[in-house]
C-alpha cells in the first residue's frame, strides 16, 4: 500500500505527454529522442525509462543509435494503458513522459516463451511451445543474398527456435569470411574500440531477429563464443568491455519478444572464470525486463545449472540416456541443442546419417527433453548451413517436422517420460490417458503394451521416417500385442477413448 | 630342495604302475576305475589325484559315473612325463599310481585360453585368441537334431565361444521345454536329491563341450542362472548342495582345454548374498587346477570385477562409451557378453538391427573390448538361435567373421584403444605402426587422419558392413584426409611400410 502511493506520487509529479500512442501486446514500444552526437554519446549518455502498468513498474534502458539519435524500446506485456518517463544524465533525455495503449495480442502472436509446468515450454498467452530448433551461427554475418535464402529455406521448415551468434565466426576451412558489419569502430588491424558500438551491425542484428519473429522462430542469441581464434579478436573483450556489450546489446533487443539468451557456445573453452560468467548473468538479470529464456551452452564441462539465472538446461552431448536423471537433478526443462549435426563431413561432430538426427529428437522428446537440428553437408563453396545458412539438403527438417505435429497431439499436462529396463525403448506417459511408445533404431516385428485394464484405446503406428500415421483396428486395454513392420524408427501412440 | 626331496621321498613309497600311456598335451588323460555302488557313491566316496611333472604337483578330484565306476580327468600342459597316484577313503581307489608320456599339442590345439597382456586372451601356447562369441543358452538341452543342427550352424560360422547354461532355461514364451535329461535324480513333481546327480545329463553336456572343442570353440559355461521360475526347481539347491554340484561338475569338466567358467548369467536376479558367490569362487579356485577364465555376468548390477578369481569382465550393457573407464579401472580383459541381440521380438533386449550388432562389435573391438553375439528372429515354433540354437537367420555372423579377421591382422603388442573427443569415432592405435579408425553409424564423406610426419603408411577403407578392404593408392604422413564413401560402418587402416 505504501509502495503503491509512492508510485502515485512520483506519477504526479511528471509532465505527461499529449500523445496517444498504441501498441500491440509483446510488440515494440519505440521512443526515438535526440541527443548529444558528441564525446562517446555511447557510454558518456546514460538512459532508461519505467514504464508502468497498474501497481507494476518496468525497469528499461535506452541506447544510442548513431547520429544523435536515441532510443528506448520496450516490450508491453499487458492489456491497457502504459506510463512512462524517461531519466538521463542529460537533460534533454531526462523526464520524457508519456503513456500508450497496449492492445491485445493479434493471431499469430503468443508473446515471449516462458518455462511450462517445470520442464516444458509455452508462450505468455498459455500456448505450449515445443521446441524444433536448428543452428545456423553466423547466418546473419553472410552476404545480403544468402541471408534471403536462409529466411526462405526457415519458411519451409517447422524449426521454430534458431541458435546464432552474434559475433562473426571463423571455424576450419567451413567459415572465415568477413560479415558484412563489424560491431564496434575499429578494424582488426587497427584494434578494436570496444567502448563504440557500431550501430548498423547492431541494427542489421535486430532485424534478423525481426524477421525470424515474423516466420515464428525463436531467436536463441548467442552473447559469446569461442570460434574467433585470432581472426577478429572479437573475443578479446575484458570484462568491464564485455559488460558494456551486453548492456548495449539488450537494450537493442531485449524488447523483441523471440528472443532468448545463450550465454555462451561451448563456454568452457573460452576459459573465463566462474565469477565473470557469473557477472554477465547478473548484467542479463538487471538489465533485461522480461526474463527472457536464458542458459549456457557446454563443450567438455557443464556450468551449474542449477544456478537461478538459468531457466532451462542447453545441453552438447551425443547421450542422450541421462537426460531424466538431468530433468529430476535440476527440475528444468532440457534442450539437447547439439547432438551432433546431420551431414557428411569428417569432423566427429558434422556426419550424422538423417535417421541418426531423426532418432535422437525422438529418443530426447520421449524422454522429456527437445533436440536441435543442425546440418553439415560437405559443399563445394563451402557454405554449410550449420554456420553460414543457404539452402538445406538433408532429410531431417522434413521429419522434423512431422514429429512436431505428433508434440502438438500430445496432451498438454501431465504427461511424463519413462524408459525400458535396458533402456533402449523410451515412453511419453500419462496415465491412462496416452502412451507413447518409441523403439528407436529396433526393428521389433511386434509391439508389446502394457496398458491399463479398464480403459478402452485406439492404437496407431507411427512411422517416424516415413512420416505415416496408420490407425490399428479395434480397441485395446491390458497387455497388447500388435505387428510392427520390424525396421526401425517406429512408435507406437495409444489414445484413451473418451467417454 | 626340501620340498623336492620330501616329494621323491613320497614318490618312492607308491606303487608305480606298469602301463605306458602317451597323452596329448592339454588333451585329456582319463583314468577309469571300479568302486563302490551302493549307499551314495557320490558323497561317500572320495577320490583325488596328485599329479606330477617335474617339480610341479597337481590336485585333481574325481567323480562317480554311476554303475560303480569312477573316472579322474587330468588335462597335462607340459611335454614329458607325468606320473600320478590317487587317493581315497575307499581302498580300492586309493593309491593307484601309474605314469603317462605327453607329447606335443598337434595342430589347432593350442591349448587353454589365458588373459594375455592384461587387456587381451591369447592361448597358452602364445598364439593370440580373439573371442567373436555367441550366446546359444540352453543349446545342450535340445533334442539331437536340433543339436546337431546348432553344429553345423557353429560350423559355419567364425564363432570361437559360446555362452550355454548348465541347466535348462525357462523363459516366456520363447522356451519352456523338458531337457533330454535332468542333472539330479528324483523329479520336479517328488523333488530332486541334489545329493545324487544324473551322470546321463553330464555325459551329454560334456559331450557338448567336447563337439565345440572339435570345431575350435570355447565353452563359456554358466554354472547358475536366474531363469527357472519355479518350472523345475533347479535354482533352489542350498550353499551346500550348490557346492557339491560344483564340485561335481568341475571333476567332469575341468580337464576340457576350452573350458571357461561363467559363474552365473544375471547373477543379482539370483538374490545369492556375496557370501554365497564367494563360497562358489572358492570352489572353482580349490578344485581348478587349471585357472580357467572365470567370470560373472551381471544383470543391473555389477558384482565386484576387482575379486582376485575374476579374470575377466563379462558384461551386460548397450553402452560401449565406458569400456576404456572398466578396463583402467580392473585392468582386466572387457567382453560385453550381452549388448543385445540381433532379431525382431518385442523384447526390449532382443531387437538389434544386424547393423547395429555388428556396429557394436566394432566399437568394443576398437574401444579395447571383445563383444558377444546373440540371434533372436521370430520363429514359428520359438527357435530362437540365444535359447534353443538351430539355424541362423540373421546377417551379422559373416559380418563379425570379416571383423575376427581384421583382428588377426592387428599388432599383437602395444595396442590401445582411443577415442574421439565426443565420443564417436573409435581408434585402435600402435604409435608409429598401425591406426585403425572405426566410423560407426556416422556416414562422413572424408576421412581424417593425423598420422605421424616420419613415418610412411599405406591406408585401406574397410567397410565393415559390405565386408570388403580397398587400398587407397600412395604412401601417406602426416595430417591426411582421403574420400569415404559417406555411408555408415567404415573404417580406415592404416599400417607403417617396413623398412
Amino acid at each position: 500500500m505504501k509502495i503503491t502511493l509512492s508510485i502515485l506520487a512520483f506519477l504526479a509529479m511528471i509532465t505527461i505527454s499529449s500523445q496517444a500512442v498504441t501498441v500491440e501486446q509483446y510488440a515494440v514500444f519505440e521512443l526515438t529522442m535526440k541527443g548529444p552526437s558528441t564525446g562517446n554519446p555511447f557510454q558518456d549518455v546514460q538512459l532508461s525509462a519505467e514504464f508502468s502498468f497498474r501497481n507494476r513498474t518496468l525497469f528499461c534502458t535506452g541506447f544510442y543509435d548513431g547520429e544523435g539519435v536515441y532510443k528506448l524500446r520496450f516490450m508491453p506485456d499487458a492489456v491497457g494503458e502504459w506510463r512512462y518517463t524517461t531519466h538521463s544524465n542529460f537533460p534533454e533525455l531526462d523526464g520524457k513522459a508519456g503513456r500508450f495503449t497496449c492492445w491485445e495480442a493479434s493471431d499469430g502472436n503468443h508473446g515471449t516463451v516462458k518455462v511450462r509446468n517445470t520442464y516444458d515450454f509455452g508462450y505468455a498467452d498459455g500456448t505450449p511451445f515445443y521446441p524444433v530448433g536448428t543452428t545456423c551461427y553466423a547466418w546473419v554475418h553472410q552476404p545480403d543474398e544468402l541471408v534471403q535464402q536462409t529466411l526462405a529455406s526457415l519458411a519451409a521448415t517447422k524449426f521454430n527456435k534458431i541458435r546464432m551468434t552474434v559475433m562473426p565466426k571463423n571455424y576450419d576451412v567451413y567459415i572465415n569470411n568477413e560479415p558484412p558489419f563489424y560491431p564496434f569502430e575499429g578494424s582488426k588491424e587497427t584494434g578494436w574500440d570496444f567502448s563504440r558500438p557500431n550501430p548498423a551491425f547492431f541494427r542489421n542484428f535486430e532485424n534478423k531477429i525481426i524477421d525470424l519473429q515474423k516466420l515464428g522462430i525463436e531467436a536463441d542469441v548467442i552473447l559469446f563464443h569461442p570460434y574467433d581464434w585470432g581472426k577478429w579478436n572479437l573475443d578479446k573483450m575484458n570484462t568491464d568491455q564485455s559488460v558494456f556489450y551486453l548492456r548495449y546489446l539488450m537494450a537493442r533487443i531485449a524488447a523483441y519478444r523471440n528472443v532468448w539468451w545463450s550465454m555462451a557456445n561451448e563456454y568452457d573453452i573460452m576459459r573465463k572464470t566462474d565469477e565473470e560468467w557469473e557477472t554477465y548473468f547478473l548484467v542479463i538479470q538487471t538489465y533485461d525486463p522480461y526474463a527472457h529464456l536464458c542458459s549456457i551452452h557446454n563443450g567438455m564441462a557443464w556450468y551449474n545449472h542449477s544456478k537461478p539465472w538459468i531457466s532451462h538446461l542447453s545441453i552438447q552431448t551425443a547421450y542422450l540416456q541421462d537426460i531424466q536423471d538431468w530433468r529430476e537433478l535440476y527440475k528444468k526443462p532440457v534442450i539437447i541443442d547439439e547432438c551432433v549435426y546431420e551431414g557428411n563431413i569428417p569432423n566427429d561432430w558434422g556426419n550424422l546419417t538423417p535417421e541418426e538426427m531423426v532418432n535422437r529428437f525422438w529418443i530426447s522428446w520421449c524422454r522429456g527433453a527437445y533436440c536441435t537440428h543442425g546440418e553439415t553437408y560437405l559443399h563445394s563453396e563451402n557454405v554449410l548451413w550449420w554456420s553460414k545458412g543457404g539452402r538445406l539438403y538433408g532429410k531431417s527438417p522434413e521429419r522434423i517436422a512431422f514429429l512436431h505435429q505428433i508434440m502438438t497431439e500430445t496432451p498438454t499436462e501431465g504427461v511424463y517420460p519413462h524408459h525400458s529396463i535396458w533402456n533402449k525403448e523410451t515412453y511419453l506417459i500419462k496415465d491412462n490417458e496416452f502412451y507413447l511408445h518409441y523403439y528407436g533404431n529396433s526393428q521389433q516385428a511386434k509391439a508389446r503394451l502394457q496398458l491399463p485394464e479398464k480403459v478402452k484405446f485406439t492404437l496407431e503406428v507411427i512411422d517416424a521416417w516415413n512420416m505415416t500415421i496408420t490407425p490399428v483396428p479395434g480397441e485395446f486395454s491390458g497387455l497388447t500385442e500388435i505387428p510392427l513392420p520390424g525396421r526401425p524408427y517406429m512408435a507406437v501412440r495409444a489414445r484413451s477413448i473418451t467417454k
